[in-house]
């Protein structure tokens, strides 16, 4: 009876303790992450029924990744079991002018080899209002762009909202590649979410005259590639988020929200990074929640980039912080101060 | 032996490693702390005979209590051993926007249980000179204001000197019980601690026109509080610390002193928090410290301010510095260049 | 056939966990380190074939130390063994107004020991094109100023470029001494490098009106005093390394070069701190590898000042960095931006 | 849509690392555990629907207990939140002569506080065929006992199979109260367990003539203890743990079931401990599975025995052991050899 | 101018700590072990000029892989840089009756999908007197079988001796594939190194009237098998490992060697396991050493089983015994008493 | 007013975590030990004022050893401070064949090099009762040999009770010079331990036909030893303790003690070994408590060896047995069942 559906990879990832390099590393935490199953995290930690749709190898990582999801409320009983192995993906943790490293080992995952046989979409969305996914699941291959089409297809029949993270990943696939499946697909999205570079990468859409590493942002840039998107697929909705990277430690960080009509800029919050991985992933997750429980314009751009924001200063992928304390970053208690 | 003694809780501190969340911890270090032994570790650290005075449980807990006190040179030969519990407190660590939480385990413990023969007063201030305790002992409730009261006039009744660190706790009692509690007691106590919200939460007086999430201090509220305090109480000394939390991970850090006479204001530090909890207590260890050994205003408020600067640059609540150590701080050295 | 033969001392480090005071540690980390030993692992780390001589005792702990430097491809091949003990040295690491901590406990160490029968030059420079040693070397006191008086005089026969960090210690030898032994060998170097302070401890001459705790760096002064050096002792090149400490958490970091003719200052990095100790090994460590590969002169100082950024954002002694990364960094690349 | 439930208490557990004693450590490892949340937790990982019923407060540490049985598959959404505190226990681990030590501080919890009305029995057995709980439940107090009544008599109603524990804790409550009020209850019991010392600790019924501390079992006594107690309370079946506790290193276990008709004793297995807490809880779910999968006595008890050896091999008090390795277990393999 | 030379896969090991199960784990210990670099890394322990060959891809992870062989000074200057991943494999440590798990995520690795081009064998044997293989290289598939033969005839025509060690992986490739491609590289081998079931495996000789999980040995039954071999391939020598499996803390252990005249047992050691992973490979190593070094068969199957022995005490793949420590223990000394 | 006090060196442990080797270690567990100071830590657990009299550095390492010893109850106030470091010494923990391994690194400690001066025995020995010194304290060479001349002629003169543990450490001297010196200092000594060698190691007196190998024990052969030594030395009591190692894992470990009149043995407990180092020390501490408060010879006996059974079975050196905990094992309770 999920409300929510999210769909793609979830992986084990491995990241050294503290700031050590991977050649210092005798130890690796482990935990379990991938853009889909970051939103369906942070939305079942919003209190939102949601359902996280992939496919898992039959041995004890595959029931780990399964357990990181329950562990936090998420429906995992669509989660199709086979295929030979589980992706992993390593961090290591960049620091002031030393940048963050990821190394990823996903070929040849059970998801990457699922057929369309493997999903019976009409069981997976029954009863539900919104399915998300990312530009990471068709960007895996096979099978998957006709996978990620016929959900598309299955959920528009349904009058199911539809959002997608453009998420652009140059060790899966090219410009070129990307371009013409999300072309595919995009007409059949309402809200489309990216970061600065996304559009340009998937679409040629420029975000122009923006200094993304200087850490300060062209707002007009912005607007014009969230009108093009909105424009050309004929979005409901599109949202960018704003990364002004100072340094592996410190980065700006906004969002903006266009909606057909008008635009809205988030407040940019000064992050002491703990961890960014995972952070466009809560941004997704967030803005979903506030949508989805429609929110305006103005609310759910700041909800979901003050969700993001929080995320940013938690370890690892998944962001563990409650709707209260998104509310209370936005309402401006950015003073860290001890709730006892 | 024993020149000061504090009175009070000291409770089991549990706290996830690093920045990990609660949700995602799965092991805790373990320290023991509360807010007058923590500045019984401050002084005997300082090299002053100091004896710390409580109730706890005879069971392991208990004794690893007494020896983390009694492991930096704390006297704990006249710690009462019984009743059914420590209490604990466990303490989730927060990083830039995202605040640190402390969740409180302390109701029913052996201390807050304690009765007035639990305690010989005549036996315990042997020689002493001066007493500490805090607002957060009578709050515990039972028979604690009533002791509190006891050992109040116990000490006036041999000279020795009273400080009282105000520490309001709103989870232990309503402002209008602790206003009333402490207005019976303040008439002892010669030296009184707060923070800036402390006054007017147990006793109404106001902070005025201070904006302590900017991280912008207003003095002259500041002086109108200590003031106050002084007169209604008829107090020697009232010090209070100015915090300005700029974020989890960065405070402004100062505080000032009226002797009835004038206001000192120490400088001000900027510090990267490693753990702030108990900078509160470093404070009143290190103003008790430079009062006892007769420094003057200006001193004892620099040397106060500098040690609880030092202490929230360390893990858990005790201040390891020493006197040289907080020595250098003061006399400007900042730039924490290695000290081979 | 190792093409950089460094001599000196490694020592096994120990420091407590994270930030961690002393006597809060009931666990150290361990590793080997030791300026010369810092060197050689850049170097090998650049892909430079180069050789560490020590002298080591007959046990693990001497074992240990070889194979740390083994595992990063140091030929170890001309390390002798005997001795005693290894030194040992422990770091506290420092955080905000709280000073980073070294205690040495290097006395009686093997090399300490060594004798001039125990080195080999012949065979150790077979093949070789640059000797590298530091201040610390013939501090260590016994037969180490003969023996490297010895190795300069075989260095310099071959034709081999040396080079020389002054690295003054004054818990290992006064300044009389330094500047007497130093004084004597400095005619055999080519290379001089040298923190700020250094040319005066050891030589007398002042970097005049420098202000380095407050961040502020005079350029003239250091061009004077990398003038005197070369001067007086017929150098090549003079390099200085410029830190401006702000707090043990942050500090500015830039060098200067001088080859005789023209002065080469490198761009300034604001560094946030994961740990400086080795910062001026890697400084040389990549200023050879700059100058044994002919860059000119401002291509090497900027190589050199940003690879030892970076090792300051690296747990431990050694630079794990790669050409590549600090070349990207000279290249401006300071956002920190995961790669993936 | 649950098949079985459990009723009862859920902690947080918190225990050295390693071998370390209370006075040694300074971490805890974290987990969740309580008699019948350990029996749900053997449950969901055997594939059935769980359903675990307890009370716990609105806080990280309710939640987290919550998501420690969410994580492995068990169903919370009957679970009541409020109340103040979670119970907490603490596990020093033993190692040959050295006995382990538990410290309970799990007093004044929201569940021993739990009103009749927190637990809607209609709904909790909806669809329900087993319900389980265990002589801990109402030793807790309060209102304990009768909600253990009221739950039995609405199970009884619905023709629910009701299985118990006897679990004598002596910290809770008298011999007296344990049999005046476990005698009310027994009557709606169907399948009794009990450890060898609890039907004697509880009702008086001894277990004559074994020997337990030497490890030598006479299977007499306990047939006769089984008849007794099935005799006494009309249960269907009875099934006592048989214990010989040669050192805390090394274990005897076996045990015995007896259907009214026959008894049924397992093989004997020597085990090296490594985590003994939870070992009777892991029997009962384990019986529990067979039971309601309709094995016969001898499988049944051969199953109980074998799932909760392999639960002393594994850490902390959840048994992860799967229905395959415990058949495994049962057909012979004993050998430990690695499984590739 | 290494002397042996072992050519087969390195892959990188995670295992969680202790005893913890992999879905208890949120750490996993890194180490790199495969079944020719853990018979290097002994050889290399033991003094001998020891490469190792493979093929690693281009990341932190397989230059990890190289830093790991080089730290125990293994030559790794013919490994070969290329391909897409390191192998990966995972071990959960049994006890008791638990096994220990393996999960293997080793397919698609640089060295399963290594062409013939990419060895050199002119220049990887130069100057070698041992050439060192096992079952699993050509196990892996693609040329590798090829590879393997080109290795053997090029050794084969330089006069070095070649060994082999059969270890059958059942995950890899089938018994009948096993037997086809082994018994055309066995005419080449000198030494034959198996278990107890190897031979059985891959050629179908049969260990008869062995009961291996009994942990009884039936001599006789291993001379067969030993002769079956040295006569079916006209082999030099060939040795067996035999283990009795009493659990997965206990096991016996012990050796034997048939070099086509005699037959030599060695003693049998009970051994409390550490980590039994990689116990084979150390027996291997041990033996080569021997042999290599003209010890006579009894000495040389004593070292080897010694040697393995004492792997089995220490944590992950590797063996780090020394010979002094090896022959220690053939001499008798297994009081295991203090050595200070 | 401490009733006991012992005088020797505190060390600094250092030990990689679990079993692994030092060439595996990156971490070492920290703590204080050494032969006297675990004597007065396990006085101090059983309740008896001990003081502790040693010489350390005035660095933070000195001082951890003296809070290591306070935390513990142990009186450090005459502790003197100066010199140039405190001894190191490291241990690898075995496992079944694989002996641990234990590397010193004392020499040059500040209490190796104290002067006569350093202590002022009159201070010291206000009040006492009891001294305790061993044959290391003399061995450490310097002045130490008639500093405890000195200190036992002090002793002597006040009818305080001396013992006297021999424990020869031939890395310290040669068997000539311990038996010269110890044969001046047994003249004062009232009770003497020694393990199975010392006698042997020291005074050339033999354990005739005892195979400690094997964990045979040859009673008669103890009792020689003794009444060899009683005699000589004119001692009130002897007691040897009578090791039997099985191996790394497994020692069998009991006592005698010889009165002058009678021989005491004690029962043998088979110790699955936890940390077997500072075995003899606690077999010590729990004599002397014994003997301290007038215990018959046979509960002398069994207390000390059922406390230093308990400590084999605790990490570190340190004992933290209870006097009840002793005396439950001394009662018959060898069965590890849980204490809750």
């Amino acid at each position: 009876m999920s409300k929510i559906v999210t769909f793609g990879e979830i992986m084990m990832r491995l990241n050294p303790e503290g700031y050590l390099r991977f050649k210092q590393a005798n130890k690796f935490e482990v935990s379990y992450a991938g853009a889909e199953a970051n939103v369906a995290v942070s939305l079942a930690n919003y209190g939102v029924d949601t359902k996280f749709v992939t496919k898992l190898p039959d041995n004890e990582l595959g029931q780990c990744a399964i357990n990181s999801m329950r562990q936090y409320g998420v429906d995992v009983s669509d989660i199709v079991i086979g295929g030979q192995r589980i992706g992993v993906y390593l961090v290591e943790k960049g620091a002031s002018q030393r940048a963050s490293k990821v190394i990823y080992d996903r070929a040849y995952s059970s998801i990457a080899y699922a057929s369309q046989s493997d999903f019976d979409w009409d069981r997976i969305f029954y009863n539900t209002k919104w399915f998300h996914f990312t530009g990471i699941t068709p960007a895996l291959g096979g099978e998957l762009p006709e996978i990620c089409m016929l959900a598309c297809k299955m959920a528009k029949k349904r009058g199911i909202t539809i959002s997608c993270d453009l998420n652009y990943r140059s060790k899966l696939w090219t410009r070129e590649k990307a371009g013409q499946v999300m072309s595919s697909l995009m007409p059949y999205v309402d809200v489309c979410t990216a970061n600065e570079s996304d559009a340009f990468d998937v679409f040629g859409i420029k975000a122009m005259r923006t200094d993304i590493d200087a850490g300060k942002l062209d707002y007009d840039a912005y607007v014009s590639v969230a009108k093009q998107l909105v424009e050309r697929f004929h979005l409901k909705m599109c949202a960018i988020t704003l990364r002004g990277s100072l340094s592996a430690s410190e980065n700006n960080w906004a969002g903006m929200l266009y909606d057909g009509v008008s635009t809205y800029f988030s407040k940019t919050y000064n992050i002491k990074i703990i961890d960014r991985v995972g952070g466009g992933d809560s941004f997704g997750g967030a803005l979903i929640y506030s949508l989805y429980n429609h929110h305006n314009g103005q609310d759910a751009i700041e909800f979901a980039v003050a969700a993001s924001c929080l995320k940013q200063t938690i370890e690892h992928d998944y962001n563990f912080s409650s709707v209260q304390e998104v509310q209370a970053l936005v309402s401006g208690n950015e003073s860290g101060r001890v709730q006892r």
